[in-house]
């Protein structure tokens, strides 16, 4: 079997991108036009990895597609793409009160009938309100908005960040996105233009950031997050890490965390929060603080970096704290939503010079504007319906499930990796992921290494032709050298799959140590 | 007034990044943190130009909020967005079969009320049927799709290219992206890398390919389309720019064509699309072919440059004219969907190498999806109702309305260009825009000169300032020097505003004149 599936890994579509590959077609030139010699292409895009989307991921699909046509070619039936973040996907319903709104936004005709009982039964009056209101503010879905982003919708989060974290936000410093990665890629290609400039970026880490700067040619200065201590930011490595990267003359402009963290699922503590912010001031490092899973968390408390720099602002007026640029993103994607298809999120933005403001805003005018639904979906995550609302209720329940469901999920799953042979796993204070360690036997590295892939992709790759269960190596998730780990998400229901998960890795483990 | 409005112009947000300020900050650490060192920043997004959303714009923004504190704060009601092609601001309805399909796919639980009367009375069953075919086809619209696009939607998009050329596409080949803005990036990304690369690009042109290619920090090499040839390419003259940009050592990488042509309208013949071609096969070019408004068309007959390519491989089958690599872009923000606020779109490319396909598809992949109610409308796009279904003769009838719409206030406003003083303008074929040609008076050239904007700048301004009328000036779309024009979209309905145009050209030249 090996033999068989190294075979169709290599044929997948994106490893013939791999190192080995890349090398071989330096030496061609295919056609003779441009696209054709690869020394011509970008060597950054060449470079970028973005493993949540990578080669197995594209395996998976074909696997997929085989079993469409013949039934039986696997020892499953379905793939279960456990390595994105993707509710939808795993039949989580969407949320009543959203679709509502939105299916009223697209076809305003239907308004027409909302004297008419049937339309009264169908929709609340809460949501009529709502899409009316949203109507004015934006004309037609299918009109361009402001370039920032509807205003009313930017006025809406602004007054949402104020009551989370009791301290005023201006609808100027709200710049709404089609989702986290825009946000992020607005401020690094603002930053990064070189190989002398560089990111503090976590490891492990949501490859995002990575790719990114790969893409920009900028340096990716990695901090650890400990593993032994709940996957907390190692400060000392750190600060280290910072210091020797500037020794060696690079110019390091900002530093990127992901709280509650992905794919550790942990929350930052406001210590830690506030000794990260310190160090920033002192080296003028600009700070982008993810905050996509603030909505997703079991344990602990989730605490905004934009909370934490106000009151040090507050409590140390004299302190040069308005001086540290902080950015926080946020996303439809995630929390109880899960409306990634969909494309909404926004940044906001605080202590920013203002012609670093019409810089954001130039290259958010270039990409025009954020989808417009996805937009109206960002006002009704900071506006939700409130008590006393006909929707209210409804909602409430649903989002509540939804977050139950989650929590179990995670549970049945942390409890499974127990049972699993040289796993050891932190559990997670929230996000939707389990961020196992696993100790792979040496026969399994060696065959890895001879085949020039990763060990832990090697080892995703024994569980996918196993179960069907698709999984992000930590390889792919800028982890430290010869630590293993898998990313593996808790999205999908019940556990059935659970239980082949353990068994094919029970499995897989022991043929290799045989 | 003159001193008024230049202090407000910059005042206005983006304007203080014209050159003499950007210099001026140069000289100044605002704040000690990466953001506030200008020179820090990357220079390429202070560089970059995106006209049809520029100073202007924002200054009519700001005028906008002016008139709604005190609506006689100035000559006239309303801004007129003239400088955007965003149908449905101007009032342009939507499409209904569009709107009801999305939204059943908005919220499917309609659907469980498909055998009521009231709903077989609002929704037809044929966008029954489009909206179950949809929804299996990816589920939730909240969920991510394939980095590519929705299969079956790619699948209709190739069927829908194969009817209108007559010649086989694959679904592989075809991209959904969030709009023509989003395929441009992907492949310019891959070609162009730094300032030793270049790209022929029309001279005056739809700017984001100048923004873009100030992003990518390459060479812009401009081409110009001959405006006493209906705005037809200067072939002799775009032969002559490559040389030219050749020798001093540039590798020129890319030709990009925008046909039917933005800001001129015009349709490129087949005979000048082969001659293209032809070049782009003898230098190794690759070729993008921007043809968002292949549905806008009134005189003239849109050719698509995939038509044209295929032609020539039948016709002359040893002549490698699998070698030239093609890529076209459509969107459904043009035609008569105008559905610019759902962003959605594709690019169909041809005889691109599969390693180069790979690169597309891991950019593609960083984005994770294009919106997915987007790649929706593409589907409708592609497969508008068939004679015989229910929703086909509304359909029709309205996409014929606004067609007519729109060649309708096109002719109001080229004939009302015969009644401006130095106006000559040249018929459009079709896209949205007239694009006519201002003999300045020296003393407004002069005047902007001292003022440091650009003279069409300052009569754009100065018909902003009597009329609302919001335009984008020639200086912003590369035209060449000393040859002052404007665009202008012909969306807005009526003749009061057209009337109220040439009063105040008329004035504004004869006030300068005297």
């Amino acid at each position: 079997m090996t033999g068989h599936y190294k075979k169709r890994i290599y044929q997948s579509k994106p490893f013939v991108l791999c190192k080995a590959l890349i090398k071989k077609m330096h030496s061609h030139n295919y056609l003779p036009n441009a696209f054709t010699n690869v020394s011509n292409l970008n060597q950054q895009v060449l470079q970028a990895n973005y493993a949540i989307r990578g080669p197995l991921t594209v395996l998976a699909e074909e696997i997929q597609k085989a079993l469409l046509e013949k039934p039986d070619a696997y020892p499953f039936q379905d793939i279960i793409y456990a390595n994105i973040g993707n509710p939808h996907q795993f039949g989580q319903l969407p949320i009543t009160f959203l679709r509502q709104v939105l299916s009223i936004c697209q076809y305003p005709a239907l308004l027409d009938h909302a004297h008419e009982p049937w339309f009264k039964n169908i929709f609340p009056s809460d949501v009529v309100e709502r899409a009316k209101l949203l109507l004015k503010g934006t004309g037609s879905v299918g009109a361009y908005s402001d370039s920032q982003g509807i205003p009313i919708v930017r006025k809406h989060v602004a007054e949402y960040i104020q009551e989370r974290d009791n301290y005023p936000c201006h609808p100027d410093n709200i710049y709404l996105t089609s989702g986290a990665t825009q946000g992020a890629k607005l401020i690094m290609t603002l930053l990064i233009t070189g190989s002398s400039e560089g990111a503090m970026l976590p490891s492990p880490q949501y490859p995002l950031y990575g790719a990114l700067m790969d893409l920009l040619h900028g340096k990716s200065v990695l901090y650890y997050l400990s593993e032994k201590d709940e996957w907390n930011v190692d400060v000392e490595q750190f600060k280290q890490a910072y210091e020797d990267e500037s020794k060696k003359g690079t110019n390091v402009r900002l530093c990127v965390f992901i709280n509650p963290g992905n794919p550790t699922g942990t929350c930052m503590s406001e210590e830690c929060i506030e000794e990260m912010l310190r160090f920033a001031k002192r080296k003028g490092l600009v700070v982008i603080s993810d905050e996509v899973y603030q909505n997703n968390v079991f344990k602990k408390k989730f605490t905004s970096f934009r909370k934490v720099l106000c009151d040090l602002e507050t409590r140390e007026p004299d302190s040069d704290w308005d001086k540290v640029s902080l950015i926080c993103i946020n996303s439809v994607s995630k929390g109880q939503f899960g409306e990634c298809g969909q494309r909404g999120g926004y940044i906001d933005i605080m202590n920013v010079p203002s012609f670093v403001k019409d810089l954001i805003l130039k290259l958010a005018t270039i990409d025009i504007c954020a989808p417009v639904t996805g937009q109206l979906l960002v006002d009704l995550l900071v506006r939700p319906p409130k008590a006393g609302e006909p929707s209210y209720k409804l909602y409430s329940q649903e989002i509540e499930n939804i977050h139950k469901d989650m929590e179990k999920q995670c549970q049945i799953l942390y409890e499974a990796t127990k049972r699993m042979k040289y796993v050891t796993c932190q559990e997670p204070h929230g996000a939707m992921y389990l961020h196992p360690n696993i100790r792979l036997p040496q026969k399994l590295v060696r065959e890895a290494n001879e085949s020039n892939i990763e060990p832990d992709e090697l080892y995703c790759l024994r569980i996918l032709e196993r179960t069907g269960i698709c999984l992000v190596p930590g390889s792919g998730l800028c982890q430290k050298e010869n630590d293993y780990h898998v990313r593996i998400t808790f999205l999908a229901k019940g556990s059935e799959y659970v239980e082949r998960l353990v068994e094919a890795h029970n499995a897989i483990i022991n043929d290799y140590e045989n």
